[in-house]
């Protein structure tokens, strides 16, 4: 019987230990994903900013009649976002793909913008 | 002669004005190229950030064999995200791709560290 008591005992601590340790991870998982969620908010609205920026200066450009590419700029950019991205230890080859994914972006933006003033005229 | 001189006058009145104009749009596409530079800045140091913890979210779940793949939690990032870019004015659909393409590299760490681990032991 004293022995039944005890393995009963052992079994409760052992659940409440799991109980417990659940409990700090999952309060670890929440405090980590609400830094996520705070940083995705903050890299959509710098995006939006960014979008506007490239907006003006493809405005810009076409009320001049420069063109929309300009090689020397990128590669410029490209170079400056690889050392910013080593010393901040993300991966460059990243850096240098995430500028690439965010220009497609923009060259689509323009496109739409050239094809609606086509229509409008 | 008097007509010559008129449009020496003319001719050159009308080149220091060009010079003047392409003077004014360099300097505006310097002030939004700069900008955008920081910008740039902001978000590599931003997702860099966002590595370090989606690391420790993975290092976390692996300790105590949580599964890395969480469909609820995603689906909830979508759709929080989404509402954010509109807020924003940015695309939604953007912000969604945008979310894929960072989750994507980090399931590729996920993947490159549990390989290295692999390796070590």
């Amino acid at each position: 019987m004293i022995g039944d008591e005890q393995s009963i005992v052992v079994s409760t601590l052992s659940k409440v230990r799991l109980a417990f340790v659940n409990d700090v991870v999952a309060a670890e998982l929440r405090r980590l994903r609400d830094s996520i969620d705070n940083m995705d908010a903050a890299l959509v609205h710098l995006l939006a900013e960014r979008f506007k920026i490239t907006q003006q200066v493809g405005e810009l450009k076409a009320r001049h009649g420069l063109s929309p590419a300009d090689p020397d700029r990128e590669a410029h950019q490209i170079a400056r976002l690889r050392a910013l991205a080593a010393d901040a230890k993300l991966d460059p080859e990243f850096a240098e793909k995430f500028l690439n994914f965010v220009v497609a972006e923009v060259v689509r933006h323009h496109e739409a913008a050239v094809r609606n003033s086509s229509v409008a005229t």
